[in-house]
């Protein structure tokens, strides 16, 4: 079947929370289960799709952390990075999914070696650009994010998740 | 600019969860704010567009009710209806945004009173199928959603949000 929609190289699903828990560890046998948390701020749900390359990068983290999708106690809506609030990036491989019948398929994702790569490097561009930002940088806020290829156990305390889908 | 994608009717996002808590009236100054709960399941975020009609909504509701996206305890994937769990409906406008610049623009979105009908339409007939699935009507499952229009405070406890993204 023809498909008219040109693919996208990455997907995000983008949501404020007042509080975010996420587990970046499972527990075993001798150690309890790790987390990270953050306090008012955004989550990005990330996912790579086949073709995408680096280049992506930069487009992604100039888009994500300066457009206005963060509400202050006043209700304007200004970018993260002047909230300023915290960040917590989480690793999604299911936003790739397609459902075919009553299953998904993830035909469209990126290998596991090439979505970790450019995971990795989207979380440095990330960490780097916010840096960047005297606003940001001495507000004392944190960029946390989940660890590749594991569960995803997640919190989210939201006054109105405000969700939105941003594609690249 | 040209558009090539074709716009959908409808956009939703799919997460499970193990709790989950909405509110649907806001406190005001006689009275507490009123919340719904559900308990295991899964949350549908659903935002429509300009142009979409009540013909939409079968397929959405055939589509997200016997699509397999809810995680048994052994690790299958199963309908919400052979969980059988419970479901949350969160009207979610935003998801309509698309970014201009800094700022996100919804000029896509169905206008409020169409969004409002198909809205009601779609919790209608989810409910009137999930009921129609013995196994999930006789476990004590429930169906929760939002209220439209309102602000969407919302809590949500996961085992893994499994996010999908499901356009119709």
């Amino acid at each position: 079947m023809a498909e008219a929609t040109r693919e996208p190289a990455a997907r995000t699903v983008v949501q404020q929370c007042l509080y975010a828990k996420l587990q970046v560890k499972p527990s075993d046998q001798n150690f309890e289960a790790e987390w990270v948390e953050i306090k008012r701020g955004m989550v990005i749900y990330v996912c790579f799709f086949k073709g995408a390359d680096a280049a992506v990068i930069p487009k992604m983290v100039n888009c994500l952390l300066t457009v206005k999708l963060s509400e202050t106690d006043s209700g304007k809506h200004v970018p993260i990075t002047d909230l300023p609030g915290d960040v917590l990036i989480v690793p999604q491989a299911t936003l790739g999914g397609k459902v075919k019948g009553r299953v998904t398929q993830y035909h469209s994702n990126a290998s596991k070696e090439l979505g970790m790569e450019l995971y990795a490097e989207f979380i440095a561009q990330c960490q780097r650009e916010l840096e960047n930002h005297p606003k940001w940088a001495e507000s004392g806020s944190v960029l946390r994010y989940g660890t590749y290829g594991n569960r995803q156990v997640l919190q989210l305390n939201t006054n109105g998740p405000y969700t939105h889908l941003l594609e690249f």
